[in-house]
């Protein structure tokens, strides 16, 4: 009973992701608007009931795939060269570009899509959040070395966060105006440190 | 025959401005993805032929709702209560933050579809450019005063654009991760300004 029913378990996880597998193809291929049922179920060569099967709704299988993206995501923020705070923070910065370029579809459903999906899964909460939280760990490295200023490193987080996704949303949009969107990228990343190493009552 | 083909070319101008306010009353009411050439003619009251008479294409139609959505956006950004440079600067951040909260479809839809156009008109260009002006102004204004860093008044004004997009792309999509967006905003602000008020030199 026991083998049988992890054997079952196995089988629908590997069922699941097979239509994930589908969908991030779709997505790849064509973009956030052609993910549909019918298109990822082609894809996998399944009728569409299977895909309403295993995830409910195309909402469900939307919230799967932005699972993985935010997994690839966080994994890619973690993969910092650096050591020292500050140059990790500058790195993490580097690197949410490089992911953004390299997977410019995924971005764009991540952060422009996801928020009109109806509901979240927890563990679409749990994923993001933990991406997120490679910044604010970032920071708060950088404030404990003394790199930057005191204060929420949530709040500092969200203002690195806004900053390099208006960038790298201008930037994937072919919306930049400046000629070389890397060297602009990089002057952002210096205006914000720069603006970080500044405490607010300086200016008071 | 001058009266007459004045009193032509006004209809013609009255017809194509009726296109574009049944664009915008689309827009506004259901999103860019309901921006249809149907959906506008319907609108409007005419046949879908007699927007393509006009424009050429949809293309044509989203061109001409662009220019109105630049000119507005560079009105909100010139109506500035402020005289001097640095506060001038970060007023123009604020009616930023204004102008995409009181028209999120619009924003959306110049910020994110429009880089989707095949080919924009020398109209539009001009009306965006004339947009990233009033930025570009304020970016001078505060340099010749001694309140920002010196260097191409284009790139600091990209930087800002970069960041205050990125808030308000979070912000309109519902994704920003601190409880009081307003006051996130305002940190950022505050944060550029301080990263602008740092020669680079210093930490060189």
């Amino acid at each position: 009973m026991n083998g049988r029913s992890e054997s079952t378990r196995t089988r629908s996880r590997d069922v699941e992701g097979a239509l994930v597998d589908a969908a991030e193809a779709v997505l790849v291929r064509e973009g956030a608007a052609a993910l549909t049922v019918r298109a990822v179920a082609t894809e996998a060569g399944v009728a569409p009931m299977g895909v309403y099967n295993r995830f409910g709704s195309k909402d469900g299988l939307l919230d799967a795939l932005l699972v993985r993206g935010f997994r690839r995501f966080e994994a890619t923020l973690r993969s910092n060269p650096e050591v020292l705070p500050l140059p990790r923070l500058r790195a993490c910065g580097q690197q949410y570009r490089t992911f953004a370029l390299a997977n410019p579809r995924f971005y764009e459903l991540m952060f422009q899509y996801a928020g009109s999906l109806d509901a979240h899964s927890q563990e679409l909460d749990a994923a993001g959040g933990a991406a997120f939280g490679v910044l604010v760990e970032n920071v708060v490295a950088a404030q404990a070395a003394g790199g930057i200023r005191p204060g929420d490193p949530a709040e500092l987080a969200q203002l690195i966060w806004s900053a390099v996704h208006g960038a790298m949303s201008l930037e994937l949009a072919g919306r930049t105006l400046t000629p070389d969107p890397e060297a602009s990228y990089e002057n952002l990343l210096e205006l914000i440190v720069e603006g970080l190493q500044t405490r607010p009552a300086e200016h008071g």
